[in-house]
């Protein structure tokens, strides 16, 4: 168990979690801010690992559910965090022992810690995606059999939803309906677990990824040394972990809408030395296939990110806009992620591609 | 407290049902065969007058939220009232000592029998807005400050949600979406009231008019009577109410689309003697509006229905097809639906037209 009482790593963990979020989970702005605030309060979110939870441990999935646009517009009141914890207890019947991240990625990463700040319960490092996803069943809590509901739905002006669906991928339908009514963004605690479930279905490690991300961009900006370089090592060293850079341009285009509580649409880009070298980036929330002149080059589960050429800034889709200069960042996804059984959920067919899943390296090539 | 041992009373309950349904509601066939096998098997619906209840009874609004158009494809199933009510019982804490239709029409005013029959919880002669309406919120429980939520919505494939929303109207938006995502139909607990908060704000008597009027039809029909003048007859003989024959033609158009929810459209008449005179009736679930000529002769909340011009069976919005010969009557709304608070919800602008309510013996000269 440890706390966090450094604002430094909060803004670090915030930025991780945008290359982790993959274009989507909502920018962590706001959010950090309001954990920061709190640290400065003395109110600092506690960390626990996984090894550390009991077995009987309840351990609850907190997430906001919507869609990216309007996450960027809202603020987070204490008010509404303790309600939901409050009401997420009565309706579960039992003290909440830990928190975990439905998704790592943007807001929502940053959201647990402000719900750890402001009562106290640690959050799990590790979550059940270890990007952010566009759908709620698309965790590994789901693959490996951890229900999503019940669970329990509100927005910050007083509507309270509980749900019990006959199966996860009927929990998202709801779920994303109720979202749309309560104005594209609800406030969730689903996806109830043990100790030992989460054990079992959570990917490992994910928030301290993120901190490290966010610092080997930071000190690398600070130094001399190429942000790039410095990034791209650093994935590349992580076990399992393949990283590339798969574009270097200027954005040219982005079309995009909020419909059915999903923040749509694709990113086009330019090369600024080859007027027809074009790079598109197609996305639903989280940015889902990269195509270079038409041909695939990653798809998910894969992990696609957009950031700022020169800081090396993760982007989050809702940011992008006509004539940043950026590069793509294409890494592979967590090993439990391209598992046959979970990219039944999370692979290109589940996003309505008509292709197999291949993996960056081998389809960057 | 009486109980229902005839088929024909359940018949003729269902007929009127959908003349005060003004097209929606549901089309109470299914619902109707499914509590006449009940009687059949010896469970006989219960009825109590609102006077019989007990101020302190637990009474709740039993409705099927939805489309018509899949009401009329969908079957009940005994199980699912069941857990219906099972559910409901656990949701709220309690015995439910009566039931009370959130409407009168079709298929809603049916269900809550099918609930009394095979559970033996009497249906209180009444319902929350003599006549059925598109929205939740558009009753006089709500009118007079009875909330619609907490409540309980299910599908029959096992999903259950509950709702406690900041108003009404916000209930309404999120049941509706929840009803989207369960295929545009589920069963509703709403309305927790006590029986004196139902004696203050129902519509009294509606389940007994219901009746009433299904046999003034048959017995005209049997007998030599015309069956038109015999229910024009009856319905102007109710204390403060007054019906006309609007219109008498043909079908030429019915245009029509289930969306959001609900089953919207218009159907243009013509009158066999003049082809120039043109009847259009507008609905959203219900019939809303209609027009001679492109003038209002009848507006929301009093009653328009559609009836075969042979047999004077009340016809449901989806009932309606090209080339029907058919009457049109109007009604004016039960006396409650009337005033000025009721018309701010009820009322043609709460439909989003751009007149204030005139009756219908006004209206039509």
């Amino acid at each position: 168990m440890r706390t966090i009482k450094s604002e430094q790593d909060i803004h670090d963990m915030a930025r991780g979690a945008v290359l982790l979020g993959t274009g989507g989970g909502g920018d962590p702005y706001v959010g950090g801010l309001f954990v920061c605030e709190q640290i400065r309060k003395g109110r600092h979110p506690r960390l626990c690992s996984l090894d550390e939870l009991a077995d009987d441990a309840f351990v609850l999935s907190i997430a906001g559910i919507g869609s990216p646009t309007v996450i960027v517009e809202q603020l987070i009141s204490e008010q509404t965090l303790a309600r939901l914890l409050g009401r997420a207890e009565s309706f579960f019947g039992c003290r909440i022992d830990a928190l975990i991240s439905a998704e790592i990625g943007g807001a929502n990463s940053v959201f647990p810690l402000a719900l750890s700040a402001i009562s106290g319960i640690p959050v799990v490092d590790a979550d059940g995606v270890g990007r952010a996803v566009p759908q709620l069943e698309m965790t590994t809590f789901s693959i490996y059999g951890i229900r999503a509901t019940p669970g329990i739905l509100m927005d910050d002006i007083g509507n309270v939803v509980t749900v019990d669906a006959a199966s996860d991928r009927k929990a998202e339908d709801l779920c994303r309906a109720i979202t749309t009514a309560m104005g594209s963004l609800s406030f969730s605690a689903i996806y109830p677990m043990t100790g030992a479930q989460a054990k079992q279905a959570a990917v490992r490690d994910t928030l301290d990824l993120s901190l490290q991300i966010g610092r080997v961009i930071r000190n690398a900006r600070d130094g001399s040394s190429d942000v790039f370089a410095a990034l791209l090592g650093y994935l590349n060293a992580l076990p399992g972990r393949e990283a590339y850079e798969l574009f270097d341009g200027k954005i040219i285009d982005v079309a995009h809408e909020t419909r059915g509580g999903w923040h749509w649409g694709v990113v086009t880009m330019q090369s600024p030395h080859s007027p027809d070298d074009i790079f598109t980036v197609q996305f639903r929330n989280e940015f889902i296939a990269a195509r270079r002149n038409g041909k695939l080059v990653t798809m998910v589960p894969d992990l696609i990110t957009i950031l700022d050429r020169e800081s090396a800034e993760p982007l989050t889709g809702e940011m992008l806009s006509y004539g940043q200069r950026v590069k793509v960042i294409g890494l592979s996804a967590d090993p439990m992620l391209v598992r046959p059984e979970s990219l039944e959920v999370l692979g290109p067919r589940a996003f309505g591609m008509d292709c197999d899943y291949i993996p960056v390296g081998r389809c960057m090539v």
